[in-house]
């Protein structure tokens, strides 16, 4: 029976939860498990996290690969003009985790500067004292700044407006917004008290979360970043956090993942989250019934629902 | 010269910041470093930590005593009573940080349903492993349940609505909000995904949050205490956790302060907070200025700002 069935490959492990439910309709193959030679001749779409680059020889060496499919929002890892070349058609799963990564990088931000992780550990380790108080800044009027006004950016900003905080943002297009647009990434990391990165992530803006705009945001301000490790110069990030030249950061994803505990082990002042702002039963679901419906008309001849090149 | 200042006794190690602040204008004495004796004769004020019992053998030892100034939004500790019955005032320092308590409810209900303390401690224990997500549930589209619809309770339901969570509340006394009225205590932890406590401590709502509270809110529900700990039964809330019966819960208050931590080494799901919520570099030097002006007032014969009793 499963010779009927169209072929897919699972590319990274952290996607073995898909299998499952998707072997009902797909003969499903896991790269990680070292298929056998003969299942190259039958896959016709890959499944991948759209964050991690797609092994261009891999994809050349299965004559009936037709798709690409991220079971992510991004998308990143692929080379759209390759994939063009290639006849290759890729699609994602856009939009339907907005309101959680707001969340968590709302989350994150009250933890930073509320301090909710020292202050869980110093109840824990018995060195809350009657005489010490654990006294933070008030959030109330500050300068909210987010890179990327998207669906995500624009979740941070409704949510950021009910704390009382004033919000600006950038990005490289106008667009209509209730928020100003600040003249420049660097002009908006100077007005910010807060600066939240909430971009796509493209060849074009790697690393631009640099020593310069983090030196704007100032030794008080706070870098969130729930989009992509890319987007920041994580070297920069972690000088500027040891000498005191930028705040506090709250960091869901790196600049390779998982990031080496090691790397953060003598860096003050910052927030670690394992890349789990869309990582939620709500959006997750959701996430899958897109690839799963994008891999069916794929297969099907159909025109892809959430098609990036088609 | 500084017997010709009014003299105020500071009651609680932790108000030591304020002594240095007020010796302009006061002859401060500390109740921990043992005052001499023939400072009681001279003693008009005490400035006290509002939610400690007030101890009421010294005061009557106190033949000048006329205030006692609570430096902080609540005075569960004083018997209004007895204040009254001795002729004493009482002030406190209202309304000034309903922003900063509420700012902390919100950041521990998202670190307790979003797991940001788990996910630090996770990153930094090098326990991220590709292939495991941290997963969560979202959170948009749950229902909050707000005990005690004041200014902090209020500043609760406007963020929480901006989460995309739906909002009820309860209190003892209907008020004119846009948000409804549950019937009962009870009904509104049935209805609830997350229960915030934001009610004023009294005699009468001691330990309200109790076994069938808790049981009413759930094996998924949140618990968020930003209040006082007085409202809660903590025993049946560390039993509730142990079992299963309770989701979660997020406390910035307890039975005890400060709390001892071998008292939560072996309870899941809850994340700690040193009585922070309203230690903020914004709230304190309002409630300080509150605090000298119902002193100076006093003193000086005027009326009170924020009168309790008067």
């Amino acid at each position: 029976m499963s010779d009927t069935k169209p072929a897919i490959l699972l590319v990274q492990p952290q996607l073995a939860p898909l299998g499952l439910m998707l072997e009902a309709e797909f003969t499903v193959w896991r790269l990680w498990q070292g298929p056998p030679l003969e299942a190259s001749r039958t896959i016709g779409a890959l499944v991948v996290a759209g964050d991690a680059p797609v092994d261009q020889m891999l994809a050349e060496g299965l004559p009936r690969l037709g798709l690409i499919a991220c079971f992510t929002a991004g998308y990143e890892g692929v080379d759209l003009t390759w994939a063009r070349t290639r006849g290759l058609k890729v699609s994602h799963s856009p939009a339907v985790n907005g309101e959680d990564v707001a969340d968590l990088a709302l989350g994150l931000m009250l933890a930073a500067w509320r301090r909710i992780v020292e202050g869980d550990a110093l109840v824990r380790g018995g060195e809350w004292r009657a005489d010490e108080k654990l006294i933070t800044p008030s959030l109330t009027g500050r300068q909210v700044g987010i890179v990327g006004l998207g669906v995500i950016g624009e979740a941070i900003a409704r949510r950021a407006e009910a704390f009382g905080l004033k919000v600006a943002w950038w990005g490289p297009h106008e667009k209509d917004a209730p928020w100003p647009r600040a003249a420049s990434l660097k002009a908006l990391a100077s007005e910010s008290d807060i600066l939240f990165i909430a971009a796509r992530s493209t060849e074009e803006n790697r690393g631009m979360i640099n020593a310069d705009i983090l030196a704007a945001l100032g030794p008080h301000g706070l870098l969130v970043n729930v989009a992509r490790g890319a987007l920041v110069d994580e070297t920069a990030l972690i000088a500027a956090l040891k000498e005191g030249r930028l705040g506090m950061a709250a960091l869901d994803v790196f600049a390779t993942e998982p990031t080496p505990p090691e790397r953060w082990a003598d860096v003050p002042n910052v927030v670690l989250s394992p890349h789990a702002a869309a990582a939620t039963t709500g959006a997750l679901p959701k996430m899958f019934a897109l690839t799963r419906e994008n891999l069916r008309r794929f297969f099907a001849g159909e025109p892809l629902v959430n098609p990036v090149v088609e």
